[in-house]
């Protein structure tokens, strides 16, 4: 290796180790907030067939809130359109004769819960989508580098401030011919990367020779380490997982089934009598995906598999191949037939639940993905909980590294995601191995009672399928209390059907969770809309004053317009954390919903700070909403209800920029108090922040959210 | 001009002169069905401001019919998400006052009409998304050349046979700063588009000069002029226009106000006391149209305007400025204010509504869109009219190219088509001339009955308005029995809520019109679609069979049984119109919708010709629905009742190419033979057809269309 002294120095932002979904979605972020930012990977290119495929309703939840551009770009809300939508689960088991036999059928989504439900679609598409979209938002500047390998990484521990560059990282640029996944034929093979156990040698091999313009000293304010099961940075930190690995080892093959099985085009979940188990995903296009469970795999010595747990005996990767599963499944469909064509992918892997220790080290330096938690793939839950890891990191450090708040906000992140993280585990390890055993046959005490004494109760399974879908779906994820959730005055319910922790005020809206989307009507143009089409994920928190009827309560009216004059007053939380010379909504947006008929109040009747007015005078329509009321296709509109607001007493939300709710308060003056206390607790005074002037207008200042006015 | 035989010449199946949105629609089919095309326009860039914006309900389902690609492509779907989407409409005019007021609002759109409505968005978008469509469908090969001029045409009538190339245009290829628009300061001049009739001095200066290379003769087997108002083409073709012009002056301006007025993002008609009409469109972003008419507009002397009509005094061109129209709108928008910033287009336009007396030549050469009619432009109805009438034109070209039809197909364009511009032509007269006369005022004839007299009654400018929503969809254009519409069996309705012809057997479904789409169940997955997006713009023929409720009566199992032995037999229709190597629904695509619960039929159970199978063994699962149930997410399907099919009796539609339903049968053997009648009397028989081996299979061929396996 190269001295230090003669290697070049960079400097950025944040560097994020590790290209999967769950880098790519915290770069995301990073470019749609203008961050200075640098993603590198090992692995020579992207995936193109294979790996993860669900993708849960709160992930395109997430898109959707990326997705503002409406025009010649290809945008993430694509992912909707393109994936296969699966409505339905069919389970299948042996009959009282022991025959493969359909049990029963259910739709495999929950109504209701979100505007989107869960599909299937694989990692590859959605990492270009991940990729065009950071390209877009950073017009160019952020991309991934590849294949670039982590040496070596230091935290500076004497660099206090949030904006030193207080961790650096030597990279090495290897040659574009290393680190490509293998081929089995033409078939990709994901047995390299589901089986990395190897890769220490290959750091062995490449980390000392080279020439001294392949090697780089990164200086960053912040690093992430999204790199996988495998995690470098996790074992350079020296954190620890913990929990377990089973006995079942699983094959996994994407083709195109010729078959007459009858719910190839549903999701099933097939437990043979002597055969194992399997589960059916169908995919986009002709597509299935097959999990197999496999009876006989030769496994190696046991050994430790530098993970920090005990492994019991490695599989033996070279007796899993495309064949092997291929005449598994074959065995566990019968009596239907089955052959297979294109096949694209396959991979097999061990069930295990492992969890981090800890998500990060001083603040600086933070673990996201498969290097927090590993699981098993069948509840389609890798990639989504992965992306939503950094969905919670990302805006954070957003805001630290514009100055706008202080670094306290990163410590939430651990606090946040690492009791997703056990919760996952949990749903998992009760979930794969009632999937993983052999099933108990009905009535079978009266043919064979032995044999079936370990069975697993099909029944139970299915409960614990439905029981998770809500869990799975990712959108009850409950952050604590903290400094950015003030649950003040929620009361927490239990066993209801809406769990969660309620303010009287808005007494359906749970906080420390995802705001649910609903209907809204624009005051301007009476259209329909989704209250969360009008909170992107553009970097801002979001007061939404909810004033009530204000047609039916004058008194009403009056809070509103006093509002005016305290938000307008030069002490007031949208003035001290605003740039001097920003947008006046740049940092926190302001959003009114009233409860009257449309037709009752004209756009001009309301105080100035709830339609604010540009540089030029342009003024922003799509601020004030009717949320109740009939739309003109007789489309019933009542957010009020949906939220459990009274419509005399009204309420207030504080929005976080990754839309969960903050804290619930009082529509009132005290309320608005609050408001002010909430921001206080880690927003940065900016009131002697003026912008460097650009060659455009300073309002339009590169690295603060600007408000684009649009429909 | 150089000798003919000295320039170089190049062959190609249709060459089109025009690449508006009429133009490019007709490459997009011919692009989609692998057709070798060109596409030339004289203007050196493509439109980035201004020009038309209103897009209906049948534009959207089209480019929703051409937007099947889910994965990387920028598909035309694009358009319905970006566009401005207006729910209402406001009338303006004076009070009894005399103060302008808001009379009333209504929708902006007929619900249930089609399930898309119509909404605003400006022509460049539009053409370049058709352009880039046009790019990804025909890999590259079609791109709009540019500045070409189209120098002379001639037809030679001895060419007989369909696949001649019986028509030569000389071209000439211009220097790329020439044609470009004009501009005003920064803003885009429509002026320059909108009074073309210096064009025959643009021709006079430059067909003569140039070198040798900037020639070519370009040998066409059909032609299409898409040209424009002041078409090249219809002129060559000695096509005149009929109708007139009147003396009404409108400007038109994109800009962004700044108002208090407070329908500003509402669709507005307002009629003031006496400073004329104004309409509102608010568009995508903040931006804003404004159609005013001009007052004051001095004229050039008498003359003829160079398009076969007396013209009466044209207008002084460059007395039409944005201040000018803006000063107007001032006026007229009084007592309410309005300044605007960001103007980035304007032009003026005389009201005048004109038709073509044909709209071909020897069945060879084709003229569309406005070269077809002028209108004024308020009722959004121009771009959508003109790319109707290639959506019509182009999958009969394609169909004749190929091989598979006679070009007596071409016939019908016209028939089909110059009915459509009349009805258009007779709308637009009655309702421009009622927006631009003076408002009779409420009451007035109390306080001076002589000064309204001659008023327009601003209930009855509603009625039309109204009235004309449906027409103006374009949903509803009627094309008549002719070889490609067979109204058999068929009895018209009139006066009633759905007009048309409908056979007893269907009766809600007009024969003639596009077929509407409504919600099916996909029999193998139970996923909810639309069923026009299972029958996209491929350039192929549906036959929809309804077979009723097949669990409740055990016949129609056996009616559809035998279909099978009819279908499979080797002179079927099936088997006569589709090449021998090609895919077996390569030119006509079998559907099949059931009326049974899906839950008492196996998908296998289905005859073999319902449900095709691919040279790799693999099946096509969406071609069998289910017309009858409910979707797991509580949504009620029944699109038997929707079409007015009967359970027990089915029927069978054959729809075209362009969803226009062709003829309505029995769901019989006896209706089996009607189809195969109507395929005998333009299809050509392919017995004999081998396609060419490619490098892929022949079941690729690529100038067939490949039914792609798809969710």
């Amino acid at each position: 290796m190269p001295s230090q002294k003669t290697i070049k120095e960079s400097k950025t932002d944040v560097l994020i180790i590790g290209a999967g979904p769950s880098g790519l979605m915290c770069a995301l972020w990073l470019a749609r907030c203008g961050i200075p930012c640098r993603i590198i990977d090992k692995r020579a290119g992207n995936i193109f067939a294979g790996q993860a495929d669900g993708l849960q309703s709160r992930s395109f939840e997430i898109f959707q809130s990326f997705s503002e551009d409406p025009f010649d770009f290809v945008t993430l809300d694509k992912a909707w359109k393109a994936a296969n939508h699966m409505m339905e689960m069919s389970f299948w088991s042996p009959n009282e004769k022991g025959t493969l036999a359909r049990k029963s059928r259910i739709p495999d989504f929950i109504p209701g819960i979100s505007r989107f439900h869960e599909c299937v679609i694989h990692q590859g598409k959605i990492e270009n989508w991940l990729n065009t979209s950071i390209d877009q938002f950073s017009e160019g500047k952020i991309n991934v580098e590849r294949p670039y390998l982590p040496i070596s990484i230091k935290i500076d521990e004497t660099k206090k401030e949030d904006q030193d560059y207080a961790v650096e990282v030597l990279v090495k640029k290897l040659s574009d011919d290393l680190a490509k996944p293998e081929q089995y034929g033409n078939i990709s093979n994901g047995l390299f990367r589901a089986f990395e156990g190897d890769q220490d040698k290959f750091y062995a091999d490449h980390v000392s020779d080279g020439n001294v313009e392949d090697f780089e000293l990164i200086k960053a304010k912040y690093v992430l380490g999204s790199d996988g099961a495998h995690s470098w940075v996790r074992k350079q930190l020296e954190i620890e997982m913990q929990g377990e690995t089973t006995d079942f080892i699983w094959g996994v093959i994407d083709m195109v089934p010729i078959t007459d099985f009858p719910d190839i085009r549903s999701r099933c979940a097939i437990h043979s009598k002597d055969c194992g188990s399997m589960m059916v995903i169908p995919r986009e296009n002709d597509l299935c995906r097959l999990y197999i469970q496999l009876k006989e795999v030769a496994r190696e010595d046991d050994g430790n598999d530098g993970n920090g747990t005990k492994a019991k005996g490695r599989i033996d990767r070279s007796k899993i191949t495309p064949e092997s599963i291929v005449k598994q499944a074959k065995e566990i469909i019968q009596p239907f037939n089955l052959d297979v064509t294109d096949v694209s992918w396959f991979t097999g892997y061990q069930i295990g639940q492992r969890v981090a220790t800890g998500f990060q080290r001083n603040n600086r330096v933070f673990i996201s993905g498969d290097a927090c938690h590993t699981h098993s793939p069948k509840a389609g839950q890798g990639m989504n909980v992965s992306m939503q890891d950094t969905y919670n990191l990302g805006f954070k450090l957003a805001l630290v590294c514009k100055g706008l708040a202080k670094s306290d906000i990163l410590q939430t992140y651990q606090l946040e995601r690492k009791k997703v993280a056990h919760d996952l585990i949990e749903f998992d390890h009760k979930f794969s191995r009632l999937f993983s055993r052999k099933p108990m046959i009905p009535n079978a005490e009266t043919l064979d009672g032995s044999r079936d004494a370990g069975g697993v109760d099909l029944d139970e399974f299915h409960q614990v399928y439905v029981q998770g879908g809500k869990f799975a779906s990712g959108t009850i994820s409950d952050y604590q209390d903290s400094i950015m959730v003030k649950k003040t005055g929620a009361k927490s319910r239990l066993g209801e059907e809406s769990e969660g922790d309620f303010h009287p005020l808005a007494n359906k809206v749970p906080v420390g969770r995802r705001l649910f989307s609903d209907l809204v009507l624009g005051h301007i143009d009476y259209k329909l809309v989704h209250l969360a089409d009008k909170m992107p994920s553009d970097g801002r928190f979001r007061v939404v004053i909810f004033p009530g009827d204000l047609h039916q309560y004058k008194s009403n009216w009056d809070v509103l317009n006093k509002f005016n004059d305290v938000l307008e007053a030069k002490d007031s939380f949208m003035k001290r954390y605003t740039p001097v010379n920003a947008f006046q909504s740049s940092v926190i947006e302001i959003l009114t919903i009233h409860a009257s008929s449309r037709f009752d109040i004209e756009f001009h009747d309301f105080p100035q700070f709830t339609r604010s007015v540009d540089f030029k005078g342009r003024t922003d329509y799509w601020r004030i909403f009717c949320g109740a009321g009939k739309a003109y296709d007789g489309t019933a509109v009542d957010i009020y209800k949906t939220f459990g607001i009274d419509k005399q007493a009204g309420a207030m939300l504080i929005v976080r920029p990754d839309s969960h709710v903050a804290q619930v308060v009082e529509f009132s003056i005290d309320g608005l108090k609050q408001v002010d206390e909430y921001f206080s607790g880690f927003m940065i005074d900016q009131r002697n922040n003026v912008l460097p002037e650009k060659d455009k207008s300073v309002n339009d200042a590169t690295r603060f959210v600007q408000p684009k006015l649009g429909v």
